[in-house]
């Protein structure tokens, strides 16, 4: 059990959606040039390859609207039949999300992306085959172009769902504030890779915050909700809870990263490690560490590929040093507050709550 | 004399507009981390470098309402008083503009940009003095990222803007394809400059219609028109008229470009001819061009810096094989054609139609 099987059944509708959206705006993109059509292809395909977490989020914000349809409440996992704005705009928010990581994999220049190469990756390879100058360099441009196309699709689609006027401004206003800021979150993030300053745990705290919580959680569960009529002050708890489930989830990201093997987390073994990340497990190993793992654990982050014995060697010490501990027990300690926040939403009937659960479950025991 | 003395007077009303709406955003963004600060006063700062052409033809736009208000129908260059939610529109237009110059930069790796080092630039510098791994990819990397921003602000001021809703969304739907129109126009103008294949004519003019036509002219007329009322079919006749209007104005781009020296341009003399810049006067110039001037032309064009000889062969070459000529011609054609379409626009007034004589006789003549 995944803990994310009530998504499954969602996955065909947001997906439809996704490629009618894409479709209806790429029939005018087609008149440009023979990029119009390239793009929505690789969208739509890249689009496809996702979890759509985020997108399965709206629908869980759209199910707060206090309606017990009394189908499945006896479930773990509620099936949920989402009207058709709902959807699409979980698919606008699934552009959003294509939007950022194909702009991120080109700063964090990761050459991998859902299991196929990245967009920038895409067209490197397509300039290489061509004889082109500068495969790399066009690669990036490509996909900073992509990206930016894949964001503005995703405000149009807003733009056009069947919702009153009202709804689709205050969604429109409320997107492009948190995308806004995510990308603030994400300059700080790209900051630490970069940077010999070590950041501080509330700096860390802060990425986790915006790019994680509110990003990933907050702002689809607030979509839904607005979407399905889910007043005030409702919107505003989902608003502090979505920080919270983000938070445990980004946590168990940075858990997964360090013990999870290639075959569990999709990633090489290590890959943090490798990439010197700027996690909570991280800074609290290096301030545990005595002088001498300290000096170790230096010369281990940020070289590639790792090796072996040095894999083993973070994670014993994670452990020995009790990091992983207080990793769990912070995980412990917010998740028990998420609870009791979904306890405390008013007006929000069982149905959408029970969801909600199951969503605060999997982010705390998730292994992969 | 610059064609450009209207703009002007509005000079103070735009950059006060862009300033508080960067400055309601950015009270949020501050929350984040201090890259919200960082990103708004960089966004204030080269907003007001700029020539404010795109934000300036909003309100020209907007002063086609066809209310001829009889002050100065008399003078060549007239005065408006555009109401506040024009001058709010133009904000946003202008914040569309650094999006994309910014990203673009990055894509042309351009160093300077207004007379001062690009944003991505910008980050390098200060990467490069915090002593920090990679300043250059740091540089690009935040770039993006402020081009996002500034994006995301540009969508999220046409949201709040005071007008009717359904304008609202109107000009967020118009924006958001007509700026993915500009996106997927950008990715041929990049192929240009990397693939080994010769863009034919018709590619060269699409780049011209969509990057610098629909997107400089077409679009901001069109949504000053939209927000001042103005109805169809003037709507649909602005859209074809800023097409010819851009082509103009892009024709004189790469006359200024090839002809101009450092001090009228503001670039370096010959710089597209060191960018090897895919213009339709260097397609002309090798299709006329004998087989031996066309390949000294071949060892010219994408040779930085320009040699001051090469630059007066490739300068005598365009006038004795008549692509200067051609070149005129084809603008006198347009201009005569723009001219013809002013005229014929519906219920648009006097003062409003005076505007685009201006700015059409200013596309023709200038030099700078």
């Amino acid at each position: 059990m995944s803990g994310l099987g009530w998504i499954e059944p969602l996955r065909p509708q947001i997906i439809g959606a996704i490629d009618r959206q894409i479709e209806t705006v790429a029939a005018q993109l087609r008149t440009v040039n023979r990029f119009g059509n390239d793009v929505a292809k690789r969208l739509s395909e890249y689009c496809a390859r996702g979890k759509l977490i985020r997108g399965a989020l709206v629908v869980a914000g759209a199910s707060l609207d206090g309606e017990s349809r009394g189908d499945d409440l006896g479930a773990v996992e509620p099936r949920i039949e989402p009207p058709r704005p709902v959807v699409d705009l979980a698919a606008a928010v699934e552009l959003v999300q294509a939007f950022l990581l194909i702009h991120d994999d080109i700063m964090d220049q990761d050459a991998l992306r859902r299991g196929k190469p990245a967009i920038h990756e895409q067209f490197r390879h397509a300039m290489a085959d061509e004889g082109g100058r500068d495969p790399a360099h066009y690669g990036s441009s490509q996909a900073i172009s992509a990206g930016d196309v894949a964001m503005l699709l995703a405000v149009n689609v807003v733009a056009g769902v069947d919702l009153h006027e009202t709804v689709r401004l205050r969604v429109i206003d409320l997107l492009t504030r948190e995308i806004a800021m995510v990308g603030i979150a994400q300059m700080a993030d790209v900051h630490f890779g970069h940077s010999p300053h070590e950041p501080t745990e509330r700096e860390i705290l802060s990425v986790y915050r915006f790019k994680t919580g509110r990003y990933t959680f907050s702002l689809p569960l607030m979509i839904g909700a607005i979407a399905a009529g889910v007043a005030e002050p409702a919107i505003s708890q989902l608003s502090v809870l979505g920080e919270q489930l983000g938070i445990v989830f980004q946590m168990k990201d940075d858990e997964i990263g360090l013990y999870a093997d290639q075959e569990e987390s999709g990633k090489p073994a290590g890959s943090d490690i490798a990439e010197n990340k700027r996690t909570l497990l991280r800074l609290w190993l290096f301030e545990r560490a005595g002088d001498g793992e300290r000096a170790r654990l230096q010369q281990i982050f940020g070289r590639t590929p790792v090796d072996p014995d040095d894999l083993s060697y973070v994670r014993d010490r994670a452990v020995a040093l009790g990091v992983r501990a207080q990793s769990a027990a912070r995980v412990d300690t917010i998740t028990q507050d998420c609870e009791r926040q979904i306890d405390a939403l008013p007006d929000t009937g069982m149905r959408g709550k029970q969801l909600l659960r199951t969503i605060s479950a999997y982010n705390r025991s998730r292994t992969a």
